[in-house]
């Protein structure tokens, strides 16, 4: 089902301008996802794909859009669309797989926290450490870009659509963490257990704080504190922080 | 020192454009440093600074220049020359620290070599972390982001003014690393030992290759295999499998 749209106001292309914008779903909760490989990331993870969106340039390699409807549109109206650099002249609507408190938290818990990361790439960075490393879920807190942001799905390269997130109020975050006994760790710059000697293998959540804010003072409050040990204070981006914790965790608990 | 510049073509700020575009220094030799955060960390590392380039609506609070000529600029012109959507309205010009090859191995040499890194973010974030885990140094290899590339920078958050770094070709690095005993180790995706159970106490180089083309196979011929236990291969960005190979190299030399 290939068509050509040309009309700038068609009502799909106003859809996709207005969630890339927003940096977040379509009203019809569609993700705005750019790129070959995250279109197959999306069909390999079994998701709806509403239609796929193609520049007139790509016309003789149309990806495998799973049987969606495919739109062509002229270059400039696709560049118009695009949020990132590199969209190789497709764009994909893809359904994000609906997730339960219970997915997150599933065995062995490793769950991911977000507490204010407002730069997409690092909360897409940070998706795709979660994943590689076995964390059980990532919980999104307010103040945080949308895992469905076009540029948090690029850096994810697809653990969006398999890692199980869910967004939560930071209240019945730790309501659910402590009816679960669930322990909770946060990263902290200045004050805190080496990670190595924190006790990883049980079931545990980690919060990472903004790089501007840091962790939220009721999160600090309750949680174990992390230091990455570190020549300087404060001289961690906040994927690479994630990802350190993570693969700490992840080395602990399979050297068991 | 403080002037107004009214044209746009007045050569300091022609000189910025051209150095923002072609994403390095200027002709003369400094590099762009956005942000009043930087300009305090090059002060602080007591960088030269030619010039300072400040936007109208900061006139009230210009930063200390360090004895620095302040060029203040419109808005329109400034936002002209800003490579980074947060520069703050400030744009100082800083001639980065001159290194040897030997400020780089110095030591207990743990050097961090950039094969092919494109994305200067990811550059940078991994001069930031190689700062932060007592890296002595940061080789950049052909086809890796300038570290002065105003986004490197950026995301170095003024690691590139105090982390000895120098750019080699592939052999003249392979020779002088065979020259000093410094043993090779290579971040790969698919094979190699667990960074846990590698010698990283000894005086060593670790190779980070690109995303999209790993390391290059001269250098991966010569080099001892790493491979972060993930349960995805090529499962992590350039940046966070840096920060995790160097976190592992401190945590081995810090617990001797």
């Amino acid at each position: 089902m290939v068509e050509t749209l040309t009309s700038e106001k068609n009502p799909l292309l106003k859809e996709v301008r207005r969630a890339v914008a927003r940096g977040s779903l379509t009203e019809d909760g569609f993700a705005v996802a750019e790129g070959f490989h995250l279109l197959e990331e999306a069909l390999g993870a079994g998701c709806e794909i509403q239609a796929v969106i193609a520049a007139e340039s790509i016309t003789d390699r149309l990806p495998d859009a799973g049987g969606a409807r495919v739109a062509v549109v002229s270059e400039k109206v696709f560049e118009s669309l695009a949020a990132t650099e590199t969209t190789q002249g497709v764009i994909a609507l893809v359904r994000p797989p609906a997730w339960t408190v219970d997915d997150l938290l599933r065995g062995a818990t490793l769950l991911a926290i977000l507490d204010g990361i407002q730069d997409p790439g690092n909360a897409g960075a940070i998706l795709r450490a979660a994943e590689a490393f076995g964390a059980t879920g990532a919980a999104f807190l307010k103040g945080t870009a949308s895992p469905y942001n076009p540029k948090s799905m690029r850096a994810s390269a697809g653990s969006v659509f398999r890692l199980p997130i869910a967004a939560f109020e930071e209240k019945s975050l730790l309501a659910v963490l402590d009816q679960s006994g669930i322990a909770l760790y946060a990263a902290m710059p200045r004050s805190g257990q080496a990670p190595a000697d924190a006790d990883l293998r049980s079931r545990c959540a980690i919060v990472i704080g903004s790089e501007s804010r840091g962790v939220s003072p009721r999160l600090a409050e309750r949680a174990i504190g992390l230091r990455i040990p570190t020549s300087r204070v404060e001289s961690l981006n906040a994927a690479v922080a994630a990802g350190v914790l993570l693969y700490e965790a992840r080395r602990q608990r399979t050297s068991l």
